[in-house]
């Protein structure tokens, strides 16, 4: 028989596609390097100034840290807090309710990372 | 009183640094637009030629396309499987057990996606 391996054409539809463009929804609100670890510390501490959340979050600029606070507060998941009556004025940053939908994805990415940082340590040492 | 807002430091330890860190291994291995992409298409069809994969993900061009699957090669989410008693050699892509451990990030991903798109609905047939 001609070419038998994989001849059938693939059509992503129905449960297939819909988890496509589920995940890259997800992907192109929450998605890079920075905005869920933004939202972490946010949960973590409540109200955050920009300062401290550039030293929390290591190897962040401060114009990469602004947009990414733009981006997230334009979504609904930060909320930008200017308090007016301090001298020097102070800006902080809390995560607002809406932001805490991403908790089962937060704990799935963080126990898969712990979970594959661990098998790399096993493979590691395999090797040794 | 001085400043009264945000005062103490924050410093993220413990749970929160542990958090941090694995979610960020986790977005390292398996972030950018398209890799979870590919994973979900190659668990729905098993084995996958690379013009398919390309046709099912909208959007990816064959030099990213070729690039991510390198990378996912390399992370143990996919072999690459030639058969070379085809003419001409047919090629495919197919998704190891490995990947499968990412079930839980691609379903939670998938179903935050899904209820965001919901929300966004709402808000617009909120302001008609």
């Amino acid at each position: 028989m001609e070419n038998p391996v994989g001849t059938e054409e693939i059509a992503c539809k129905g449960a297939c596609s819909e988890n496509l463009s589920a995940v890259e929804d997800a992907i192109y609100v929450i998605g890079g390097k920075w905005k869920l670890k933004i939202i972490i510390v946010l949960q973590e501490f409540g109200n955050v100034r920009f300062n401290e959340l550039q030293r929390t979050i290591t190897g962040i600029s401060a114009r990469v840290l602004s947009n990414e606070l733009k981006d997230l507060e334009l979504n609904g998941f930060v909320k930008r807090v200017v308090h007016a009556e301090q001298t020097p004025v102070v800006v902080e940053y809390i995560s607002t309710d809406y932001s805490r939908t991403l908790k089962p994805v937060i704990i799935s990415l963080s126990e898969w990372g712990k979970s594959h940082k661990q098998n790399i340590r096993e493979d590691v040492f395999s090797f040794g």
